[in-house]
């Protein structure tokens, strides 16, 4: 389904009832990477997924370029009011938590529970300066150079070598579309939105009872980054998965699933032990 | 409630409906330990709690002394027949793992999912060494001495210090339980019956989704335990709780059952992703 | 070698030549326990041994209880002053190294270099709580009790298994030993002196180059307390032992050596990279 | 200095008197990389450093290509020969730790000690991709390219942004570098020259005592590579540096020299604990 933003069309997915809880991209995904994990969200839940702008089936948008953030903190609130949800559960990783946890700062009081999947809470100037790498990888054309450049460093070597074969299908499939300029532009430019990502200041007055996940692996976001947001959130909660590299829905599903729902579904806020 | 297993009374309490959760204790622990968790898993969940014999308001066997864990997988079995159930979902943390291994390796049939908080595969001689010290304390007949010797080392010094007074209130009510001979000859006989256990052999055969949480301050079943156990089982997955220590369930209630439920009331078993 | 500290006699080892490294003792520890390292630190140092009062061959203070660090301070300062010594470099294992943080805070003037295997900034309301287990035990004056109390846990499980014939033959070598109340009441003396140990407000202040040592299983002063040190210190290095407990220099005495005289060694103060 | 090696120059350095110790480069590095490092290591050892062919002042090879790491461990024999060394000690990080890696199995009489930082056993498909973008960038002919592929991955996110003045400069110095296609030529070849690099088979009859060091933000020979290591060989030893990255010698140089001579210049090789 879509709805309209700012004259911009905006694309969605509505499945199951119960605690909505929307599911936030990674900068390279887009609502067909969870086809997966449909029946278990759905299940108890209502689930929504979306595609940011630039992402998926969602409006390009190379005329409000350059942008932040804010444009697709902006998507996410008209898509809170289009469903009427008041109250809504944010799962995200990677790129999705950048925005959910703007999204958070901004509109406490919609916010339910958040869960946070490789992640940080400002972009460092490392990961600032791989960014670059990437996009200039992107600018070349070559499906082959901007592969290499980008996806092997998003697995967890484990999972690389020991799923060779899923990869090497994976380069298949990539390869042409990371050689086609209307979706690299767009990738370039949703990796320039993060350039200047920083929410520290805001994260003290996050009152939303917040998991943060860290992989072991994760050699973008890598742990110290998740142990800082811990730090800086007053109702956090922090659990790390081994062997797993910053695309760890992709590697890990079954935890993915485990760990949001788990979260979300769970009644009681504090337990009085 | 209670229901007899040869002769002796096993005590046991259920809650709710869906599929159903046993959860298996710690050695000092009990039913009652689980009181704020019940809310969360008897909300989607059939949730039973029992005290094995020698633990809480099931019967002392002394008189059945020497025993090991076979006798409480026997007493698990004989619950599931009496309450008529073909398939749980195991739930355990510690002494409560190992018979929920050996349970699960002996009844393949009867287990749908195991959750596995802070354990191991076998008692090394180093746990034993430890048991020996705890069981001297306990013969003293001096609660306060069985209290310093057992207690602190199964929190995380973070938590210990972070709830001193929370501590402080735990040794209050435990120095007259640890003086008392009833319950502290209990304690040594359920001790001594996980001298001899030693699961490894019979890991490789075990067929259920497995979920393994180490802590990462855990210094009774350090995470090398966890990690071996990872490796032995087929169908395992593996996450980690930094900044906590044995006591798992008391220092993040909320992760315990997060990861509990979230694992059980998953309905896909593998993802194609 | 002995030399007079307000009438106790305490006793010292001197071997080489070179810059001098003076190792500082764990609680039950002595100048014996150095006897394999005597080469290393000699070949290319001035290495001086010593046991603290209440230690080895030193002097029994009973009659000066109780006492805490300050007294060790004094001692070692009283070395110095012994040997002539103008500048020091000091590596220490657990107590030693309080006693060393100690009197490198007072005495800046008189230290070159710092190396802290084991240790904390201050005594925890934990590690005191498990003190307390100890002195408990050692006073029953059964040997086997205060073993099997303190010395698992010094080791790191691999250790202890791996070396398990060793760790088996230490029992019959210290089994006497902790059963002599002469001893044991030392011991008692030594642990209670650490109870108020917290030299957290005087490290801002350190100006020695120090490298810290860290074990990965070390379940007395885990790592959090060696991160904590590292924090506090202007001129702290970090290193990590993985598989490797609180005995530290009996588990990996090659990595001891290495880490002490390497770090000591090391000419130029800073590299201009 | 110079010698001939089947008529291309190779380059070397030797300084002070002692123990020989080799250091070897990583890819991108040269003799000149170990300045700041001369002092320590030849404070009471023979230092010698050397480029290997297609590195710093030694010759390049493009006729010799493809090559792999056999031309270089014939190089360092060949060294040995012209310095008529016997016995020497090997330091290398990175692919000088391959090449150290392949001359101890082949000529393990000529080892002494080895010392292995940032490094792994064999080049896995998912560091081989890498290396693809690595040398895709190269081609572009565009040093800022070339810089943001390579370059932020080696250093610590905590290095980069704590000396992100340091990296900004290294960036004016590399620029310009990384777009002179005679020294990006040279390092195509030379990250081709370890595709194939696999030493698994070799490393159960090393005989040498040996040091592993990782990094524990090392994002290119991660900490399960040296376990790896550590595993495969009868006599190693294993320290993590925290906080630091695969350029461990720049990011902490005294720590460097710290590992390496201390562990080279022990003279006890089994300690009698």
């Amino acid at each position: 389904m879509k709805f309209n933003f700012q004259n911009k069309e905006v694309y969605y997915e509505v499945y199951g009832q119960g605690k909505p809880v929307i599911i936030l991209n990674g900068i390279m995904m887009s609502t067909k990477s969870w086809v997966p994990f449909i029946e278990d969200f759905s299940c108890h839940n209502q689930l929504i997924l979306v595609d940011f702008l630039d992402q998926g089936q969602s409006c390009k948008i190379a005329d409000l370029f350059p942008y932040d953030h804010d444009i697709q903190v902006r998507v996410l609130k008209a898509l809170c009011d289009e469903l009427k949800l008041k109250k809504v559960n944010l799962v995200g990783i990677s790129y999705g938590v950048e925005v959910a946890l703007e999204f958070a700062c901004r509109y406490q009081e919609y916010v339910d529970k958040l869960v946070l999947f490789n992640t940080c809470a400002y972009t460092t100037p490392w990961l600032d300066d791989i960014g670059k790498a990437w996009n200039m990888a992107a600018e070349t054309g070559k499906g082959e150079h901007y592969y290499y450049t980008a996806i092997p460093i998003i697995y967890s070597p484990t999972f690389y070598e020991g799923r060779l074969d899923w990869m090497r299908n994976r380069e298949k499939i990539l390869f042409p579309l990371f050689s086609d300029k209307n979706f690299t532009d767009a990738m370039i430019r949703l990796t320039k939105s993060s350039s200047n990502y920083d929410v520290r200041p805001l994260l003290k007055d996050l009152k939303a009872p917040t998991l943060i996940i860290g992989a072991e692996q994760d050699y973008l976001t890598p742990l110290a980054n998740q142990e800082q947001l811990l730090k800086s959130i007053k109702n956090g909660f922090y659990v790390k998965i081994p062997d797993v590299g910053h695309a760890s829905m992709y590697e890990k599903p079954i935890l993915f699933s485990t760990l949001a729902l788990g979260f979300i579904n769970t009644v009681t806020e504090e337990y009085k032990v």
